[in-house]
């Protein structure tokens, strides 16, 4: 039998993109590819911004520095995309998808801002269009969502999306260092950007909730934006009280059916059991914790970021449209359910973490009760910790509404006993036996 | 568009093949199941063993007695076996592949015995042989392996695959039961078999290695058996030890490559570090955790039995099976690597646990340390505890092969001083940061 021959370009060689590269040379995977996708791959060109500072291990006669071109090439089967960003990004997947050829892209912030019309653009011209990369890195989340329970239905998709955040609490948690600290050992381990915005005021989760929601479960609900909280207002002594209580606290990405046509999706801090695997989810690592209606709990935990672990992701993917050309055929796109409404993070109950810092006068603690009472807010226990003329008062809610929670704190920022407020974290209900 | 329909028959209607008819005939994933497969699922026959006693959801004109007859049945696209056991199994699902059917199953004694030549005829016969179900009930972990980690090496395998054991030894861990306590709540609850032995003894745990290994990774090594240590040895003074120093127990199962061409498969108890991901796998739940050469440490955690997580498994299955016949083609099985040589168990090092009861005299620790040292069995630590006239003593050895543990605990056995040997039991390295 002739084997058929499948022809690749690739932009962007950064840490993916050589990773990928150098997986897609490498002679004894090579069989590999060939068994796995009955295909040859064959490498036609490699777009890099400085032909001159290019260090891929390619043929140099595969590099050029026009990007657009390689995606517009006759020749290229499949478009490997791991430059990132919107702009030029889009105008290149666009020109790939136009001619019929398929793309595979590790692009997050594209595909959480234009993935549904790409998805369609690719439908229509007969192409594929596959990120596993773009979410949870090496993690092959999506492609679980769109096969093996293509035929469930999820309720609930937690994920740890972001592995700055997960490594700043993580050592938050085990080394007892506090945000700041913790934030600059991310930073010096190259962890965490010098401006840390994306990750600590979870954009960056944000965007692969975004990803998860609309394109891996088929809840597109374009214009409404992910409600959005990061870590920046986590101490030390919320990691601490959260031990005592049973307790880690995680980052997480949250999607949520609610109701028949309801649909949460949020990030936010929150207080994971620790007997959840969640909990054990540490350092860098991302995990991605899935209720389904008859699977169960499922969780799948891997690298979240790095060359490698990514580029394992893309390969997965080029296989996998690689089969499909040459079988003629492409991935149907799931379709939107119109029915699904948005719900208001607001809306929403759930237990609460809440810790006040207050002066040890009487009556405080009769002043704030008396604020969380007229906002309907019971509190299940609290925790009082004395120091000098000032206490601190840590509260776990009984389930309320967030909007409660909220109004709540707008009071007792209210009260000249109370000297500061800090983070008001969710409990995730739910472990696993 | 003329959606095209896949007709379906089954054998079995036990807990599985009651919960995959009723997914299959639920009216809202009805939908779901046209988006994912563009087709249109028939279910044309379920073959039970007695039709006065069968309780299936389904229209009982459906319902035949002879199994073979469905799988020779020419209107029948896709056979799904869940009757279990070798024979008739076999005969009907080489009868269904010999006329070009596809087949799903969630049988992991057939497929363990005789999966490679199944997966061979199915090959030549251009049909599907699917068997996600057969390993880790609703974790899609044989689906991840063969297409988004089709391009990746993967250097170990380490499974929590028998839900029975882990239960068990979550039971002792977190409750302090003794294995006799813990094995009996098992039962109570339905965990367990009055007869325990396949799941104790990790008969079941080796047919999943077997299949993890040969089918899954692509490595078979038929005729050469798993290296088999089940956990009815393992006691509450092992789990507590565990505890202090760090880890927990659980029953694993391996599949390592080791050097160039060689590969062991076996199933054990082991320590596991607290922090490593499989150590917060509890209760009934299954998890297979994947050291890959690119894609770094990778787990997936589910529900490993029961009727609904399992049928989901079969479903997905079922929708790949369909769309590979809409389009024509099937799944190539994955290639078996000749070069590849079984290790013995023996010859593998590791450092070990082990635990005596000897009599609390002068001269004994001397006597036991004079056999550890003939055998090159270097110590880590010692732990003694006493109790009237004889002491426990607890050990854990630096790196040392299998075989001079054995080898140990045959001369210790000798010593008159020596009243006990308790499970010797390997402590896996590495977590994940």
């Amino acid at each position: 039998m002739n084997t058929p021959h499948v022809r690749l370009g690739v932009i962007g060689a950064g840490n993916v993109g050589r990773a990928f590269v150098e997986m897609l040379t490498d002679e004894s995977r090579q069989i590999a590819l060939l068994d796995g996708a009955t295909a040859v791959l064959d490498l036609v060109a490699v777009a890099v911004r400085d032909l001159d500072a290019a260090r891929v291990g390619v043929d140099r006669a595969l590099l050029v520095d026009d990007a657009l071109a390689v995606a517009a090439r006759d020749d290229v089967d499949i478009l490997v995309e791991l430059a990132g960003g919107v702009e030029p990004a889009r105008t290149w997947i666009e020109t790939a998808l136009r001619r019929g050829a398929s793309v595979v892209t590790a692009n997050k912030t594209l595909m959480a801002e234009h993935g549904t019309e790409l998805a369609r653009l690719a439908h229509e011209n007969g192409a594929d269009l596959l990120y596993e990369a773009s979410v949870a890195g090496g993690i092959p989340i999506i492609r679980a969502l769109r096969t093996s329970l293509a035929g469930e239905k999820i309720n609930r998709v937690l994920g740890i999306v972001n592995g700055t955040t997960n490594f700043i609490l993580s050592q938050m948690t085990s080394e007892g260092r506090d945000y700041a600290e913790a934030l600059k050992e991310a930073q010096d381990l190259g962890y965490a950007e010098a401006d840390p915005t994306a990750d600590v005021e979870a954009f960056d989760a944000a965007a692969k909730v975004q990803i998860l929601s609309s394109l891996a479960i088929g809840t597109a609900l374009r214009g409404e934006p992910i409600s959005r909280e990061g870590i920046s207002a986590v101490r030390s002594v919320d990691v601490e009280f959260a031990r005592r209580a049973g307790y880690v606290i995680k980052l997480i990405g949250v999607v949520e059916r609610v109701g028949e046509h309801g649909l949460s999706r949020r990030t936010h801090p929150a207080f994971i059991p620790v007997e959840h695997p969640l909990a054990a989810v540490h350092g860098a690592m991302n995990a991605v914790f899935i209720e389904g209606d008859k699977s169960g709990p499922l969780m799948w935990l891997g690298q979240g970021a790095g060359g490698a672990p990514s580029a394992t992701a893309v390969l997965g993917d080029v296989l996998h449209a690689a089969r499909n050309r040459v079988s003629g055929r492409h991935d149907v796109p799931f379709s939107v359910d119109d029915r699904l409404q948005s719900v208001d993070a607001g809306e929403l109950s759930s237990v609460f973490y809440l810790s006040l810092d207050v002066r040890d006068e009487p009556g405080v603690l009769a002043q704030v009760a008396g604020v969380f009472g007229r906002h309907q807010v019971s509190i299940q226990s609290m925790e009082q910790s004395g120091f000098g003329r000032e206490a601190r008062l840590s509260f776990l809610t009984h389930e309320v509404k967030a909007r409660d929670v909220a109004s709540t704190i707008e009071d007792l920022a209210q009260l000249a006993s109370v000297d500061s407020i800090g983070a008001s974290i969710r409990v995730i209900d739910g472990g696993v036996a």
